[in-house]
């Protein structure tokens, strides 16, 4: 939707597992043409943008490498960086360059879908040494063409700036969830304010789908859950001992910060 | 503004420390009368309703107490409920009733007032065996007449639920914003998606109330967010471990209670 939006003159290939789905995308005017054979949909593609869970990338990659045209470029949507590099870069070479939209919701589906989900949204793109320079250069414009504000860095440098800035409030979610049910009277969670609400929404993201970004970037999720259990048992130490000019400070300097973020407007995006 | 439009016959008295506030409700008509003393502001009201930090209402009570009318009733609207109710208790005797409507954003002061803050809201009423039985039900029928909808509950019920329901996403807000802040290179805390955004919505939140508000239920919010602090941990433990199961089931249960909540819309509410 966005492509044909921001530029309708691109055509659009589509590969599905579901016929259903690539009906209604015809239907519907947004696909060119559709193929459920990952061969076929990348046969004549400039660009191959790859949206699936970051562990099935590995083997749809290997369905259609040998089909791709010369000069193609592949990137992913994938919210991971590290491990879709070490297992794309070896199969795909220097034309893969790696890519993270930080746009999305906790909804998912064709009936979720909007045209303008990538505007002024941060997008990351992770090249490595090997990646072509063109090549990095020509996803940076195809995801600037849909609105997105597009940033470089390493997949390791990514995957630690994810871990906290969306895996954690992600998992602080589920967390935070499972410790109302599980600690409150029945009912009662249903008394919640609208801090509660914000904290949890994403805790109606997709399981499957987040069990496997959780678990592909372990090693930083686990850390950044280690550090944040640090901080919250100072803070429980801070409120034992009544340390209000500590926790004032405290909450002072997170205020701060907080109002000086450049942060998407309140649509429901990731 | 929300009792002019929905109780517009009840005559308002505002006390205030701000002359200016005061000058300003009148010239907007939202108040009959004002009064920088508050035993002047009393004189004449059936419902008296503290709205300051909850460390100032005692203070605040002792000064007016003398004059309450012999009817008159006196509530609150702290988020904190067994301090309060322990030192106003024994001045005000069984006229008092706490309360918590649970509404408001991390914006404050008269610009950031609405008429429609209480609709569908929870107002949770925490009498105990010394409320007069009449005292509850005027003030619960006050705030059903604003809108909100309205529970009762002990003091100590109170406490430990909005601990996890309010107090606890507070926190974690607040620690969110100081972990991505003090952990991640300059300027890359503006990368944050939506999931950010909303998690730490709340960290905008005035320090000074919120250090109040934290210290006042330090027993229950310290133990909450030692209850968090060791899920975080046992989800760090289950990804090293790579337990996907475990993992799965977690998020699945969380997104299955998230789902069934009846939660406010997403307007910016407490």
């Amino acid at each position: 939707m966005a492509m044909r939006r921001f530029r309708p003159e691109t055509p659009i290939s589509i590969w599905d597992r579901q016929v259903g789905t690539l009906r209604e995308l015809m239907e519907r005017g947004l696909a060119d043409s559709v193929a459920t054979d990952p061969g076929e949909a990348v046969r004549e593609a400039g660009l191959v943008v790859l949206c699936t869970p970051v562990e099935a990338m590995e083997e749809l990659a290997a369905a259609f490498v040998s089909n791709l045209s010369p000069g193609s470029v592949v990137t992913d949507a994938g919210s991971v960086k590290s491990c879709v590099t070490q297992r794309l870069g070896p199969l795909l070479g220097g034309r893969f360059v790696g890519g993270h939209p930080m746009a999305g919701s906790e909804r998912s589906g064709l009936a979720s879908a909007r045209a303008d989900l990538f505007e002024g949204a941060p997008c990351l793109l992770t090249p490595v040494v090997e990646t072509d320079r063109a090549a990095l250069d020509g996803v940076a414009d195809f995801w600037s063409s849909l609105g997105a504000r597009v940033a470089t860095m390493s997949p390791a440098e990514h995957d630690r700036l994810v871990a906290r800035l969306s895996h954690l409030p992600h998992a602080l979610a589920f967390a935070l969830v499972h410790l109302a049910a599980t600690t409150l009277p029945e009912g009662s969670v249903g008394l919640a304010g609208g801090s509660f609400r914000d904290a949890t929404r994403v805790a109606s993201s997709n399981p499957g789908l987040w069990t496997g970004i959780l678990t592909e970037n372990r090693d930083e999720v686990a850390g950044a859950l280690r550090e944040m259990s640090a901080l919250l048992l100072t803070m429980a130490d801070d409120l034992d001992a009544v340390k209000r000019d500590s926790l004032l400070d405290f909450l002072e300097r997170a205020r701060e910060h907080r109002d000086s973020l450049p942060l998407p407007p309140p649509e429901e995006t990731l």
